[in-house]
C-alpha cells in the first residue's frame, strides 16, 4: 500500500487493527498522518508518539472526551470531522482548533449534505476553528465488484464531494477505503482513509486485492469424532457480521460462543490438540475483541502487539 | 429463575454474564453452583470469593491453564468436563481432582458418544479423579418453538443422558439452557445451566419467557436528518451472529462498526445528542465486549460493575 499510495497519499485508519505497535510499522512504511474513529484511538495514538497528524473521523457532542483531546493539542495536531452545530459547538466549547467538514456522499450515516457544507465551514470559522477541509466516505461502494460501474459510482460520490470542498476550501478532501483506494486516481480526493488492508479478512479477500490475509483467530481442537471436529474459537473472538469465518481445507458448520464446530474436505478429522487457523469475515470487530496479537514469523512467535486503542 | 429452579436446581452459566458483581445477587438469590465456558472464568470465580462448586462445562487440553485451576483446588471445588482421553490425560496431568463426562446428546460439537461415557469414567477413576457425573447440552433445542414438539425432543436427547448417567455413576446430571430450563420436570437432569435468563436478548425474548430484557446497549445520537439518525453503537459493541439490534419504537437499518443508523417508525427523528438504548439481539458476545455495565435503577446510575470475567 506504501508503494501505491505513499506518505500522505494514505492516512491509515485506526479502526481496523486498534494497534499502535501496527501503526508505528506503517510510520516505518513513510506514512505519518493516521484516521481515528473513537477518541480513546486518538488519545492513545497521541500517547504512543504517533500524534503528528490525526483525523477524529467521526462525530462526538460528548463534552469530557472532546476536552481530552483537545488538551493534547500542544503535543498533536488533531482533526475532529464535525457535520452539524451541534458536533461544531461541542467541539468549539471543548477547545478543538481543527475540524473537517464531514459530507454525506451517499452512505446513510454521518455527513452533511453536500449544499450545506459551505456554510457550516463559515459558522466554524466564525468561531475561530481552523476547517482544514472536507472528508466524505463512500462506504456503501466497497464490495461492488463490477470495475466499470464502482468506477462511475465512485465518481458520482466525489463528484458531491468536490462541490462540497468548493465551498469549504482548505486544503485536505479525504475519502476512500480498502474496497475503493484504487478508484480515486481522478477524482480530486487528497488522501485515502483505508485500514483494513494491513490484516485483511475473507470478505475483503473477494475484491482480489493485492493484499494478503494476515491475521488469524488460531485456537486448538477440544473435541473430535470421524464426523466433525470442534476448536476453541467462537462469536466472543470473531466478528460475525459478515457470517462465519473460514478454516483453509475444511467446511465450518456453525460458531457457538466458544466453539466452531467444523469437518474437513476430505481426510480424517483434526485429532484434539491440533492447532487451528481461523480466518475472520470481518477484520475490524474481530481485533477489537482481543487482548493482543503474537506476531508470527516463519512459524514463531516473535512478537507480542498489545491492542491498545480497543474499547471506548 | 430461583423461586423456579432454587438453591442448586440452577447453576447459573457465567458465559452469559461475565461478570462477578451480578454472580454475586445470584447467590443472594440463593445460588450456590456456577457453570463456567472459560478458565478465566472459573479462575475469576474462584478469587472473587464465589468458588464453591465451579463446573469448568467446556474442554480444554491446555496444560498451563488447568494446573493453574488445578492450584486452586484446596480454596475451591472445580469440576471439570471431559469427553475423550485426551483430555482425561490433560486434566489428570495438571492434577484436576475432579470431572464431569460431557455426552454429546444432539448438539453436533463437543461430548462423548453415550455408548462411550462408562469407559471414560472407568478410565478416569482409574487414574485416581473423581467422577461426579454427566452433563450433556441440548443447545439445538434452544429456539424450537413448538411446546410438545421441544418436550419429545428434549425428552430424546435426556433419555441419551440418563443412559450415560447409569453407566457412568455419579450425583449430577447437569444439562439445559435459557430455551429449556421449563422442559426438565421429568427428564431426570439435576440441575440447570442457564446464563442468558439474568439480562436476556432480542431473540430469547421470541420464546416468550418470564424473564424481562435487563441489558442495553446506551449510545448517543451523534449524526441527524429528517430520514434517519445516527447512534454510537456499532458492531464493535454488538454481538451479532443472530442479526441486528433492536431500538423501541425504531426501525435499525443497518450497524456499521461504530454505528447503528435507524429511522423512527412515526415521527421526528432523534436530535444530535438524544441517548438511545440499543437493544441486543444475543446478549453473550455482546457483554463480552464491554468493560463494565452501568446499573441503572430508576433512571439513575447506581452502580458500576466490571465486566471481570471476559477475555481469555
Amino acid at each position: 500500500m506504501a508503494t501505491l499510495l505513499p506518505g500522505t497519499k494514505l492516512r491509515p485508519h485506526m479502526k481496523a487493527t486498534k494497534c499502535t505497535a501496527l501503526a508505528k510499522l506503517q510510520v516505518q512504511a513513510g506514512h505519518t498522518t493516521f484516521t481515528c474513529a473513537t477518541t480513546r484511538e486518538v488519545v492513545g495514538m497521541v500517547k504512543a508518539g504517533l500524534g503528528q497528524d490525526l483525523l477524529l473521523a467521526n462525530e462526538t457532542v460528548d463534552a469530557s472526551r472532546l476536552r481530552e483531546m483537545a488538551l493534547l493539542q500542544d503535543a498533536a495536531l488533531i482533526t475532529v470531522a464535525i457535520d452539524s452545530d451541534e458536533t461544531l459547538h461541542a467541539a468549539s466549547t471543548a477547545g478543538i482548533r481543527n475540524v473537517l467538514i464531514d459530507v454525506n456522499v451517499g452512505l446513510p450515516r454521518c455527513g452533511i449534505s453536500p449544499d450545506g457544507a459551505g456554510q457550516l465551514a463559515d459558522r466554524a470559522r466564525n468561531l475561530g476553528i481552523n476547517v482544514r477541509g472536507v472528508m466524505g466516505y463512500e462506504g456503501h461502494l466497497m464490495m461492488v465488484t463490477d470495475k466499470q460501474e464502482k468506477i462511475a459510482k465512485v465518481e458520482q460520490c466525489m463528484a458531491l464531494l468536490r462541490q462540497a470542498a468548493n465551498d469549504v476550501g482548505g486544503e485536505i478532501i479525504s475519502a476512500g477505503g480498502t474496497g475503493t483506494y484504487d478508484f480515486h486516481h481522478s477524482t480530486g480526493v487528497t488522501e485515502i482513509q483505508a485500514g483494513s488492508y494491513s490484516l485483511m479478512d475473507t470478505q475483503y479477500a473477494q475484491l482480489h486485492l493485492p493484499f494478503k490475509q494476515a491475521a488469524f483467530v488460531v485456537g486448538t481442537v477440544i473435541s473430535s469424532n470421524p464426523q466433525w471436529a470442534v476448536v476453541d474459537v467462537g462469536l466472543k473472538s470473531l466478528g460475525m457480521d459478515h457470517g462465519n469465518p473460514s478454516i483453509d481445507g475444511h467446511a465450518v458448520w456453525f460458531c457457538s460462543d466458544e466453539h466452531t464446530t467444523f469437518s474437513p474436505n476430505d481426510g480424517p478429522t483434526p485429532q484434539v490438540g491440533t492447532r487451528i487457523r481461523v480466518t475472520p469475515a470481518h477484520i475490524d470487530p474481530t481485533v477489537a475483541q482481543h487482548e493482543c496479537a503474537w506476531v508470527v514469523e516463519n512459524d514463531e512467535v516473535v512478537d507480542r502487539w498489545e491492542i491498545d486503542l480497543r474499547g471506548w
